[in-house]
C-alpha cells in the first residue's frame, strides 16, 4: 500500500470509505423505489390518457438522450409509442438483488416497422477488475420486410452473442492476451459496422448494446473478494494479491489497447449512458419534459374547461 | 382548469403529481441524511489527516464551482482552508423541516486576508408564488486592513440587509408595483456594484448572496395554501382564486421585468446554484475529486509503506 503525500492515510483507506458510501447509496436507491413505486404508478394512469405524450417527453428529452434519436426514429415512436417504463428488476418481489439493475420497457402499437409489440432491454450491474456498471444483452426486433431502421447491424449482434463465444480475447500464459481470430459472426458484424455511415445509427439499435462481458458468477466472485480485501484493511491485516493482480500491475501500459478491443463489435457504445440517461432523468422528470415542451407551443385552440 | 390538448386531463393533475413526487423525495433525503452522516464523520476524521484536503478538492472542483474561484482566492483556501462541511440544519436533533436547507461550513486558519476562524452560510428552502428554492442572508467577514477580497462589496451588501427594508418594490394598488426610492445604503451598494470591473468577482462574495426575500412565515402560508388547493382538485372541488393570483394574470406580461429589478442588487446572482453544486456534487464526491486530481499528477517520492 501506498499512503498519499504528506501523510499516513492510503489510498485503499479512501477506496473503502468510497465503498462504504456506495453501499449506503444502493440502500437508498432501494427504499426509494418502494417508496415511489405507487406515484409511479398513478404518473402512469393519468398520462395513459394523454395521445403521444410518451413520445412527446422523448421529443423534448435532454440531449444525451435527443441525439440519440434519428428522423425516422422519431416518426416511429410518435405513431406507435405507446409507454415506457423502468423496473428495478433485482429488487421486485423481495428480491435481494442489486437496485441499480434495470429493465427499460417499451409498449408499441401496431406500427410498419416492426411486429414487436413490446421491447424491453435490461440492464444487469456487475463488478470485474477492470469495469464496474451496466451490461446488458441484445433484443431482437423484428422488423417488417425491408424496414430495418438498423438496416442488419442489430440482427448481426444478435448472432454473434447466440454463439455464446464472448470476448474476442482469450489468456494465453502469464500476463499475455492474444486475439482469437473472428468467429464468422463476429466477421460479418465488423463488416457489417465498416460499411455503415458514420453517426447516424438508429435509437433501435440501442437494443444491441452489450457492454463487458461479465457473468453473474463472476461479477459476485469480483464484489466478495473487493468486499473481503475491505474487511482485511480495516482490520489492519494484509491483503493477499494474486495472480491476476500481479499480472496486471505488469501490463498496466497496455490496458488502454485492451479496451479498445472489446469495444470493437459494440454497435452502440454509449449505450450504458443512455440507459442512465432514461433511467435517472427521462423517467423520474417525464412530467416536466412534457410540460417544458407544452408550454413552450400551447395549442392556441385547447378547449377550456372546469 | 384548462385541459392539455386531445386530452380530459388539466395541467393541475399534473403539478399535483409532480408536487407528490417531491414529498417522496424530500422524505428520502431526510433518510439519506440520517442514514449517511456516521460515513460522512469517519470520511471527515480520516481526511483531516491529509494535509490541504479540502483546499485541494476545491481546486479539482467542477466548473460551476471552479469558475467562481479567482487566483487570490486560491491561494487564500490553500494557505487557510481547514475543513469544509455540510449540515441539514432544519432536521437535525429531530427537527421536522425541510431537508433542502442546508448550512455550508468553512474552517480556517489564523491567515493574512481575514479574522474568522469559521465562515456558515445557511440556505433556507422557502415557498413564495413566483419563486421556489433556497434564500440567504450575508454573512460578514472580518477583513484584515486593506485585504477584503470583495472590495468592499460584502460590507455593503450586509449593511442594506440590516436596514431590514426588503425588495426595493412595493405594491401600490392593484396590480401595480411602483419603484421605491433607494435607501442610502442601497444606493451606495448600488454604486459599488457599477464601479467593479465585469466578471472576476471573488468567491467570498457568494457570502453575500441574499436571493428572493420571502420570510419563514411567507412561505408556511404559501406552502400550506399550495397543498390545500391540491387537495380540494383531489377532491374534484373548485379552486378559490385570491386576489393576488388574478392580479398576477393580468400583469402576466411585465412579471420578467420584476424579476430583473429583485436582481438588482445581488452580488453573486448564481449564489443559490453555487450552493447546491457544493451539496450535491462537490460534497458527496469530494474522495473522487481529490482522486482524480491525485492520480493524474502523482507524486514520484511518495514513499511506500506496508
Amino acid at each position: 500500500m501506498t499512503t498519499l503525500e504528506n501523510s499516513t492515510v492510503t489510498y485503499e483507506q479512501l477506496a473503502d470509505i468510497e465503498r462504504e458510501f456506495e453501499e449506503v447509496e444502493t440502500e437508498i436507491l432501494r427504499q426509494q423505489y418502494e417508496m415511489s413505486r405507487p406515484l409511479y404508478e398513478k404518473r402512469q394512469a393519468l398520462v395513459s390518457q394523454i395521445p403521444n405524450f410518451w413520445a412527446l417527453v422523448m421529443e423534448a428529452a435532454p440531449p444525451e438522450i435527443d441525439e440519440h434519436i434519428q428522423p425516422l426514429d422519431s416518426a416511429v415512436l410518435l405513431s406507435s409509442l405507446m409507454s415506457i417504463s423502468v423496473r428495478r428488476f433485482e429488487i421486485e418481489d423481495g428480491g435481494k438483488g442489486d437496485p441499480r439493475s434495470v429493465a427499460i420497457r417499451f409498449e408499441f402499437t401496431e406500427n410498419d416497422y416492426f411486429e414487436d409489440k413490446v421491447l424491453e432491454k435490461k440492464f444487469w450491474y456487475r463488478y470485474s477488475d477492470d469495469y464496474t456498471g451496466l451490461v446488458s444483452e441484445p433484443v431482437a426486433i423484428q422488423w417488417k420486410e425491408g424496414k430495418d431502421l438498423t438496416d442488419g447491424l442489430l440482427t448481426a449482434v444478435k448472432k454473434v452473442w447466440d454463439e455464446g463465444e464472448g470476448p474476442q480475447q482469450k489468456k494465453v500464459g502469464k500476463g499475455k492476451k492474444e486475439r482469437k481470430p473472428l468467429t464468422a459472426a463476429q466477421q460479418a458484424l465488423k463488416e457489417k459496422m465498416e460499411s455503415m455511415s458514420l453517426g447516424g445509427v438508429s435509437f433501435f439499435a440501442w437494443f444491441g448494446f452489450v457492454g463487458a462481458r461479465i457473468s453473474a458468477e463472476e461479477s459476485k466472485a469480483n464484489l466478495e473478494k473487493e468486499r473481503e480485501h475491505a474487511r482485511l484493511r480495516s482490520e489492519g491485516k494484509e491483503v493477499p494479491k494474486d495472480e491476476e493482480e500481479e499480472e496486471e500491475e505488469e501490463e498496466e501500459e497496455g490496458e488502454d489497447d485492451e479496451f479498445d478491443d472489446d469495444d470493437d463489435l459494440e454497435i452502440f457504445p454509449e449505450g450504458d449512458d443512455l440507459a442512465q440517461a432514461i433511467v435517472l432523468d427521462l423517467w423520474p422528470d417525464a412530467l416536466r419534459y412534457f410540460s417544458t415542451l407544452f408550454i413552450a407551443s400551447p395549442s392556441p385552440s385547447s378547449p377550456a374547461s372546469s
